[in-house]
């Protein structure tokens, strides 16, 4: 099976989500597929990828905030706070989103739903560059 | 590659999980492939497919119970309440659960283990008929 | 497409996380494949496959001590209880995290960050024995 693949860069100013759906979409697009699946796999464990709605950014904030409330930094019970206070925070949101999505195209579009979008969500408050591997495998 | 992909709905009347495991079955058996992975996106952003034990009812009910305590509607600190008070938890619990499964399957047949099924999990109070996208990449 | 698939068992006896990052890396090579996907798959309802951090042990006490505290046993409202205090917990614990990981894979080797490695996340107390298929797609 001929495999399409990829790494491209989001960068993170702040702590939150960027969407990056439009590299998702290239992707399927360089590689010359009609349909299949593409796979979407973030190489760090401070943060996550993620699909959420895309039309009204009051939605990630909220979405933002709760997170950070339910895992709040400065937990005493928390062991590995060498690299920081939102390091463990950052940790744990991931395992409790996701490291990868698959997404399913056909026509060379990304067949996501109306309000769909793919995001990175930095979990830590400084800036950083976060590497995704993009996979497109089909026919 | 050969790649077999169809589009499914299921009618979620309720608030809470329903089972469509026979539909992602049969799916693999009209690919025609003998071996290789199932993936099934669900197209939207306020409600989850899951993978959940399928004997025991109330399994699933305390789950949904215990989800519902953790991400209650009427929070205060929500800012995105227009779509009315259980669309935002929806969000949140989408988030906290998932958008797609990738199942494997050997001898046209689901590679799950005894107890689990496949599960489309409305979020949403009002009864909607979603749209889950079914695609099977083989041999 | 050719498809390797193999299933493989994974010996807990405790609850938390152990890792099986070896046995992906391995059934990549022995696909035979030079880049594509692979898929780990929980055949499990009380247990997780996650990907974290693996370089300092304490971000895994932290995450496990964080999530073991968010969904207690004895909790009143649990109905499904027949089968152990701690069996409840699991099946929510899973579903706040995930039942398979996709990894794309190139030159034979995983395309895992520095610090990510691939873990079986066992929420029951009592030893178990899980089994995880693999599945390679690639070319």
């Amino acid at each position: 099976m001929p495999v399409h693949q990829q790494t491209i860069t989001v960068s993170c100013r702040r702590q939150g989500t960027h969407e990056f759906t439009d590299d998702v979409a290239l992707a399927v697009q360089e590689s010359g597929f009609t349909s299949g699946l593409v796979n979407v796999f973030c190489q760090h464990t401070s943060c996550s990828v993620v699909i959420m709605e895309n039309a009204d950014p009051s939605a990630r904030r909220d979405l933002e905030r709760w997170l950070n409330r339910l895992v709040p930094e400065g937990d005493p019970d928390f062991e590995h706070t060498l690299e920081g206070p939102d390091d463990m925070p950052s940790h744990i949101k991931m395992a409790l989103t996701r490291t990868s999505e698959t997404i399913p195209f056909a026509n060379r579009r990304l067949l996501l739903g109306t309000w769909q979008g793919v995001f990175l969500w930095e979990h830590r408050r400084a800036p950083h560059t976060r590497k995704i591997v993009i996979t497109v495998v089909g026919e």
